[in-house]
């Protein structure tokens, strides 16, 4: 798995914890000298995805630009974690076909929990009408279906999650730890 | 200056010989084993800069992209090599600013030879007025005043000039061939 890239890609609502969970195992990749990028979706929407909206299409774009900057690191050998909220199955499909390493993080956690963490405060806009296309409300969020990995952040605290995403990298990588 | 990652940035006129200079330089890396990746202009336009048109704000809008990339790519040890206009002095401040490896290698080519070659048949097109914006025409190209590298591609071939930045690199980096 590791020779042909490993794009470790985080799905779930706002607020589940992907960001938190992506930088941690981040950082456990680094202090073990292993070289990684994380691909925020709030920091790609500032970025290289500046001036696309909500809408369907675009996305679905968003969502085409990292798959092509994964795909350009991670051919290089470098691991890429990505937190984005990738909503529609559509996108991971297309993810996954476009990335040789892929491997998709289901990032659990109940819209209720999300909501009442309600961390950058886009919930409660979101209840006030001030956001349309907000996933979990006025926008899908389907669920994975065949995840290769589940976290759940409502019953495991990050340090946890971390250990077990990496204990299943190195299970699925014959023992070799990534 | 290799530490610090290696961005060669190609800027010259439409025609000049941007790209064909920098696809053979990164056959030559890879050749020699080494990581490397090409940002070509075009292929940009298509992917993470897909809508972005020609005015001065989406040409800016359009570098920073690529600079992003860049940073992504060689802050990982992969010599990256970018192959676009960049016609504006602003974008090439703004891409050594950024980028620790940054190597500009001006594609001096006279605009009456890029025009003869119109690979691409847009000259024609930007005469017959259906391309507004067009640099060398109806845009500006605000000549490199400090390039950290020229070369002449009406005076040498593709791979005198591979040779002569292969040459100049080593010399900057103290004979110790990138």
């Amino acid at each position: 798995m590791l020779e042909n890239g490993l794009v470790l890609w985080f799905t779930g609502l706002s607020g589940a914890g992907k960001t938190t969970t992506a930088r941690t195992l981040l950082e456990s990749f680094r202090a073990a000298g292993r070289k990684a990028e994380l691909l925020d979706g709030d920091e790609m929407r500032t970025t290289i995805s500046k001036g696309l909206g909500f809408s369907h299409e675009d996305r679905m774009e968003n969502i085409k630009r990292i798959v092509y900057i994964s795909k350009l690191l991670s051919r290089n050998g470098i691991i890429v974690l990505v937190s984005a909220i990738t909503p529609y199955r559509e996108m991971r499909d297309y993810a996954r076909s476009e990335l040789p390493g892929y491997v998709e993080v289901f990032v659990d956690c109940p819209l209720e929990e999300c909501e009442r963490r309600d961390v950058k405060g886009l919930y409660a806009k979101a209840r006030q009408s001030q956001l349309p296309h907000f996933t979990g409300l006025s926008d899908a969020y389907e669920m994975p279906e065949h995840p290769d990995l589940v976290i759940r952040t409502m019953e495991a605290d990050v340090q946890s999650n971390v250990a077990a995403i990496i204990n299943e990298l190195a299970a699925k990588t014959g023992g070799k730890r990534p």
